[in-house]
């Protein structure tokens, strides 16, 4: 396996120090793709590396799985563009991809297949941030007001309260820096905001979350509910369990898939993809049943992330001034 | 407090023995409504009693809660109408209202108070069914297939594997009694529908659902997530915990609020209220947050629930060969 020969952008993460800096090309993103990911690959995968391809000039992919699978992708290109393919020959699907990230092979990751496999390769080749445990899935929403940031959509079940205010720093940065939102406000999903409503982790929650030291001017704003989800009124974050949030957020996209966005103010729908948040590395989640064009957004997504430094942005943010209780 | 003259339907409840059998006056139902209940008690409780009683003439109410407040309904009626509604000053809430339904001057409770507070008063009034420990409230969502029957949404906090058996139980009486589908299919709400997916509850819980005696010809369907609860494609009832539930109702109630109704096909879209199920008598919990429409919907589903007989038809469909785990 060779570098592909455009697209040298070195990774972002654990290049703090001694190594010089990289050059960073601010337009090109390479993007490791898990052909063997998900309930229909690779065929979905295909599609959808296709669709990223073309929709975008300056994506370089690597694919990695079955080489008949890449080579259909790389078939179906213009000769003249096949060059910003490369494929990697693989049987460890999400795991190679991950490595590739981690050896700078690649900028970023993607996989619709198993989310405990994508956060146990993620952890294990990128490394987590201090403090996070377990790497939250962040996913966003349109919202009545605009977008929102839920956290988490499916990594962690059965979390515990260290958990979800580690999950309430991560979506505050993630608010802060890829939606730019000054001081985001952080609400804790439950059932009714009186005193205390809800299960033993949430009425355990608030005290911690009221007391933490949240990144980019973020407060939290305490306890919300499913309707606030859709409206964004009070909030720009909101935290639950993965559980809980990978219900809502299948509910909520496929009603609005099949309603329209919440947002009417909005061009575009956000991807139906989450990002893997905590782990040294841009690495994105799509469905197990993501379509082409989810695919193809997903690989999108991370490109985006990619070209704006959205992830050490974020890090910093969420890792500058001490921080996580380790206990 | 006397009984109303008009509207004297004997309880459906308890009289299982001994008594003769009570004259029944199919079009008539008196609703005792708790005054005190909700956010915006007693003021959009009074609009939805009046709403209510304008739209459906054979309606009786118990307006339980303050004097004035149950005299700004009667003051509002036609003068020929107002012996439909009758006043008992109480500060005790549901409770009394409760009570009411126990002791047979009314049919049916309605309340948008605390929900703890309304399972409490309905156990100890009117007593649980056989094996039921936390009555749930079900809920009804507009599916794109046509309706679904959601359970539970918001009594149970932190279920045992047994409680959500019940609800499977309970759940499929309503769809079989209410909905009148005959084989109701049940399926489990998780994350994943592959095996070892979801949380320790929904690891746990589906050998039992699988083994289990289920009523009026219904099966378990397996694992179902949060999209089928919009597409209504592979389940008619879907059972969760009262917190999932809670949150996941209350996000699609307000996107279909916002967006439309999934079900293209319905001439209306079910009342945002839910049935306390497992309770010997009709207790309709509303929101909190309901409004005066809201109230007099749930107003309107106690009524069509007591004058279909629908309670003692689900308790006899659940009941009716041994049925519940005690353990």
């Amino acid at each position: 396996m060779t570098r592909p020969s455009t697209g040298r952008v070195a990774p972002e993460q654990r290049r703090t120090t001694g190594a010089p800096a990289p050059i960073r090309e601010p337009g090109t993103a390479r993007i490791a793709v898990d052909l063997l990911g998900g309930d229909h690959a690779p065929a979905v995968v295909v599609d959808g590396a296709l669709r990223a391809c073309q929709a975008d000039p300056a994506l370089h992919l690597l694919l990695v799985g079955p080489a008949e699978a890449a080579d259909a992708v790389v078939a179906a290109l213009d000769p003249d563009q096949r060059a910003r393919v490369v494929t990697l020959g693989s049987d460890e699907g999400v795991r190679a991809a991950v490595r590739a990230v981690a050896e700078g092979r690649a900028d970023a990751a993607l996989s619709a297949g198993n989310t405990a496999d994508t956060v146990t390769s993620a952890a294990l080749h990128l490394g987590r941030w201090p403090g996070v445990r377990r790497p939250p899935l962040t996913a966003v929403l349109p919202s009545a007001a605009g977008r929102l940031v839920l956290l988490d959509v499916g990594s962690s079940v059965d979390p515990d309260k260290q958990t979800l205010a580690v999950h309430a720093r991560l979506g505050a940065a993630y608010a802060a820096v890829v939606h730019e939102v000054p001081a985001p406000r952080v609400g804790l999903l439950t059932i009714g905001t009186e005193s205390g409503k809800g299960d033993r982790l949430r009425r355990a929650v608030p005290p911690l979350l009221a007391g933490l030291d949240l990144p980019a001017g973020a407060s939290y704003v305490g306890l919300v509910e499913g309707h606030d989800v859709v409206t964004g009124a009070v909030a720009d974050v909101v935290v639950t369990d993965g559980f809980t949030g990978n219900v809502l957020l299948k509910g909520l996209e496929t009603a609005y898939a099949a309603l329209g966005s919440p947002d009417r103010t909005s061009t575009g729908v956000p991807p139906r993809a989450a990002l893997l948040l905590g782990v040294a590395g841009t690495v994105v989640v799509c469905h197990g049943a993501a379509s082409g064009p989810d695919v193809a957004a997903g690989i999108d997504l991370a490109a985006r992330l990619h070209r704006r430094a959205a992830v050490p942005a974020m890090a910093a943010l969420t890792t500058a001034n001490e921080v996580f209780d380790e206990r």
